[in-house]
């Protein structure tokens, strides 16, 4: 078992009240390449400082990196465009920064990459992939790229209010700077990606789609962004076992993502890592509906309770983010 | 523990006779990004072939993996100017390939590349790194940048043969077309890797001069390229405690490495791992002075002796060549 973990920016992120991962608007753009680390070496490298919400809400990637030491798996980072240095280890497939969706061409590396992200999966010697994402505004190309493909399942959000009326904006605003209507890349995938997506999107997707072509068992961890991916997967005509690993958190958010999962061939797996309890700290934001998912998560969380070590992972969390915040410093 | 393996060609290396880090000379650039893959996954991911010398004889990066599998430790490469694709993840330094010691200014990224190691180094988090390096041609550009630090230390071979006579026409060469002069560079490593050495060097030593700056423990895994790190690190004017963990074929090579290793101050460990025994396979090459060091092999056998795991090495080691095998096809 590999987890994959694919991170990378759009500009999308920097509008005003678009997503909650970064403490400020200039800090967004360091939140892949600071969760990569913390899921490689469980404290910050190059990175100037752990991720949090503007209201303090604490990375996924804690989570995950959490479980990581647990249970001990190998974990490989997939830059899907990366803006700011990461001491993480990358495999590079060809993804840029993703522009702003309000551009005519804002991801023109993505059919490139999702090309030589498709070999890659084939060539991965794992039987059994788990892949998440890291990418601030990622909801809401996810949103835009869900339309392009002529499927209309909603999108979840990192804030605890969901900003919808914004999103369908933005997303409309992506189609009319761009050359493709919704619904029309319905069979070509990465033209989705490429017009109104994200450089995470079209990278994940062509390493899942390369990934089920090799016979290999691919968890998505995440939300609303890996169902984008799985649709993705689904509308470049690959089939194969596809499970969708998410929180409780967030499917409280979307719970059309049942159906949604069901409609593309997904199995739907739920874990509740019990960040209501009294002893979560910082970690009681997720029960309240802050950030919810990223950084694989979900994936972690459904490996972790495969493994029956879901009750150690609350203070395995809280041992992670004590590290994270000698690094901060004062 | 962290094994590091700094990745990375010059060009150097495409000269007739220099090196037998590949079969062939068009093969020999493809041997860094395979020996990556071949650490980070035990098979063949992106490159073309498993690195052989011209005679068959295995690549290092086999044994080095093997001792992965049966330890469990993790490993980071760092780009040190690979120059074709792999699929393992690396860390970038701003490191590019380096062309050949004959032109005037080979490594433009060695000050930086340098640097930016360096503070890379400094902000790892482990407590022991073991550093080793794959670079076809790598004992030439050593021997050069020796030279430039004012050093007369011979260096080894992947040739069963020691070409020493065509490494110091071609070290002649480098000085000639350089700005520099032998021993000019003393208080100037980066400069010294810069004009007559190749780009690994600069990573492994800001790497390394970093690392022992916050006060990590490192061992050098390898022979004379790792010599010149050490030298690197100490003509930076950076104390601490290093070790070098070479291999007993590297040391039947080059005798003079307890003197050169103890003149920097660099404790010196040589491990047996006993491919002379009969059922060696195709690994005896090894006992027979074909490769004798690479890819970190000789710390990650240090390592499977501190574990009282040398014995296994063996089995272990052809194990991956047999999984590498399949990979090659028929």
């Amino acid at each position: 078992m590999r987890l994959m973990l694919v991170a990378g920016t759009t500009r999308t992120a920097e509008r005003e009240g678009i997503s909650a991962a970064g403490a400020t608007r200039d800090l967004m753009l360091h939140t892949p390449s600071a969760d990569a680390e913390i899921l490689e070496y469980g404290e910050l490298v190059r990175a100037p400082v752990t991720p949090v919400s503007p209201t303090g809400c604490p990375t996924p990637a804690a989570v995950t990196r959490a479980v990581r030491e647990r249970l001990g798996f190998d974990v490989t980072v997939v830059d899907g465009g990366l803006a700011k240095p990461t001491g993480a280890p990358t495999v590079n497939v060809g993804a840029k920064p993703g522009r702003d969706v309000g551009e005519a061409d804002p991801v023109q590396t993505a059919p490139g990459a999702f090309a030589a992200a498709r070999q890659f999966g084939r060539s991965l010697p794992d039987d059994e992939l788990v892949v998440g994402e890291t990418i601030p505004g990622g909801t809401t190309t996810a949103m835009a790229v869900l339309r392009a493909l002529g499927e209309e399942w909603p999108t979840s959000s990192s804030l605890p209010e969901n900003p919808v009326e914004l999103k369908r904006a933005v997303v409309e605003e992506a189609f009319a700077a761009s050359e493709i209507e919704p619904g029309q890349a319905a069979h070509t995938p990465e033209l989705a990606v490429r017009f109104v997506g994200d450089p995470v999107l079209a990278v994940a997707g062509g390493l899942v789609a390369g990934a089920l072509e090799a016979g290999t068992e691919v968890v998505l961890g995440g939300g609303t962004q890996m169902l984008a991916v799985a649709a993705l997967v689904r509308h470049a005509g690959v089939v194969g076992p596809l499970t969708l690993a998410t929180t409780s958190y967030l499917l409280a958010d979307v719970p059309e993502l049942r159906a949604a999962t069901a409609a593309h061939d997904v199995d739907l797996v739920v874990t509740d890592p019990g960040f209501d309890a009294a002893d979560a700290g910082p970690l009681s934001a997720y029960a309240d509906g802050v950030a919810k998912e990223g950084a694989a998560m979900g994936g972690a969380l459904y490996l972790a309770d495969r493994a029956d070590a879901l009750e150690s992972i609350t203070t395995a969390t809280l041992d992670v983010l004590a590290r994270l915040r000698d690094d901060d410093g004062p």
